[in-house]
């Protein structure tokens, strides 16, 4: 059997990203730009992005970042259940997506809504639903934080059914329940990170504890890991690679209250390509990684095509630049395949 | 109604505590020996105390270490599989007990037992059953992080089943399955901690994470704690305080992979009180915390009275002595009591 030693990804997608803004956005945009042909960008920004102009203007941000025309960062509004028809309306073609978040969830939701009754979130997810604008869900109620997302079940399901016309994304899901309900409603979606794919609980909190695999949702169990990996392995048609790739300088993980977000952006491709390899899946890597997403958003993205080669990677300690610092995921340790430059 | 302003604690023991060697013994010795009239001292140094000699001059430096005559640490030894008849004869005049750890399931066990095999503990064990020496057991098993103390069930029974006259201690209980184990076995008995009668793993990672709450084994569900507080509340009778107060420095807890262990030494019974006062439980503090250890244990402990009194008493941020810190839960906040000078 001939080893495999290059790959091709084309037109990579990351449709779950946070690019912060200032000079966090200088460090990590060009880091997920150079590999990526697009990314999906949250708004949760402080103050959040709930106008034209400040996502316009967010926009410009990460492009002057970002540099470079082979790279499409895709705008989302922070949700609010008081977006007019005629806003949604005048800003549908400039976003993808709009993000609800439950209040004080994860960063910087503080501003998100403090209720998901249903009759409060309808105007504008009627709205969303007639403009054909696609709804992102933060789907974790505020119980026990292992619960949270399965508890969250029943309130993507309302929402679906009685949206049925609303494209629905669960984000970052973590649960064998979650990849359950995708074959449920038809309109239901979801994105999986690169990290849920690969640790449980006890990789954060098991042996020492480890501020940098700390994030929101929390990595769960085993089987949930496992429902997770298969659903991707098999490139599930209504599952899309988004990173949540959330970057903090080193002196908010490594303290007294580290804040949650795990940082992945330069080894996704990398170590999706491993993931995929040992377990015999590379076939399905492009369906996962870029057509599932093309599909479900109606996208075509830039044409972008990213070589990985089979040779070792040393994942930096820390990437630093413009006063700021992140430590990546895998920091220091080897990986199998590196992007060929 | 009058309301309580002051309550007295007699001989307050702590039947599970780490005082560490060293400059961090110095540093943290008397933050027990001041207000505690007793301690069970855990044997988990580096190497292991596993010798008469190696015991009996530890004694000497916790003594050395914690000055003034009205404090006695109770000394363990760190259980071996093969202990001879002869050693454990020699020795248990001068020991309190014996102390089991499965390999590497907390800080420094790397030297514990590989195997909880019953007929490999049996020798050892059943010399102790003979001469009445106590084991305490670190009971989890090396499974998913929330389920390591349940899944260890099974152990206790089976040890406390094949040695009937062999006085057992579960030690810092953390769930519900424990405390209702207690009732199952004539010779099975229990420490709980402080703070698993405070928090859960919401208050760990529920949030921002927090490293100075991370501990083995980890705070577990709410329905854990509440069944550890009604236990400790009405002191049932096998259930004995035991802190397990585990100082790392600061840098050691903020930092990418951090220890575990909480330090509660110098807030222990100033939190208690609230604790029991708060729950109308103020007539059962002595028992809890000192009375059912003397029993189970059949110890006469030096008298010693400790005066607690309803006056704010603020945390130290951060203890730090002989170039040794520990920073302490609550630190910096506020209590409702404090211990009279």
């Amino acid at each position: 059997m001939s080893q495999i030693t290059t790959f091709e990804i084309n037109e990579p997608l990351d449709m779950h990203l946070h690019l912060r803004d200032g000079e966090m956005l200088k460090l990590v945009g060009p880091l997920t730009s150079n590999t990526f042909s697009g990314a999906l960008i949250m708004p949760n920004l402080v103050p959040p992005v709930t106008t034209k102009e400040a996502m316009l203007s967010y926009k410009e941000r990460i492009k002057e970042a970002c540099s470079g025309d082979d790279f499409e960062p895709y705008l989302t509004l922070f949700f609010k259940d008081d977006y007019s028809y005629e806003f949604l309306e005048d800003v549908k073609d400039d976003i993808i997506a709009i993000k609800l978040y439950p209040a004080g969830i994860t960063t910087n939701s503080e501003n998100g809504v403090s209720s998901m009754n249903i009759e409060t979130l309808r105007p504008t997810l009627e709205s969303m639903s007639k403009l054909g604008i696609p709804l992102c869900i933060h789907g974790e109620t505020n119980g026990f934080v292992m619960d949270r997302e399965k508890e969250f079940m029943p309130i993507y399901e309302s929402i679906a059914s009685n949206f049925p016309d609303l494209k629905i994304i669960m984000e970052h899901i973590t649960t064998k329940d979650a990849v359950e309900l995708l074959d449920k409603h038809e309109n239901l979606h979801a994105t999986v990170t690169l990290h849920h794919l690969l640790i449980t609980l006890d990789d954060v909190a098991g042996g020492m504890l480890q501020p940098h695999l700390f994030c929101k949702p929390i990595a769960k169990r085993n089987e949930d890991k496992e429902a997770l990996l298969n659903a991707a392995l098999k490139a599930h048609p209504k599952l899309m690679f988004g990173s949540d790739s959330a970057p903090h300088p080193k002196h908010k993980k490594e303290c007294c209250g580290c804040a949650a977000g795990v940082f992945t952006s330069p080894i996704i491709l990398q170590v999706l390509t491993e993931l995929f390899e040992e377990n015999g899946a590379l076939d399905n890597l492009n369906a996962f990684v870029s057509l599932n997403a093309q599909r479900i958003y109606n996208k075509k993205p830039i044409k972008k095509t990213i070589k990985l080669v089979k040779k070792d990677f040393i994942v930096p300690a820390i990437y630093e630049a413009h006063g700021e610092n992140v430590v990546p995921m895998y920091a220091g340790e080897k990986l199998a395949w590196s992007i060929e430059n």
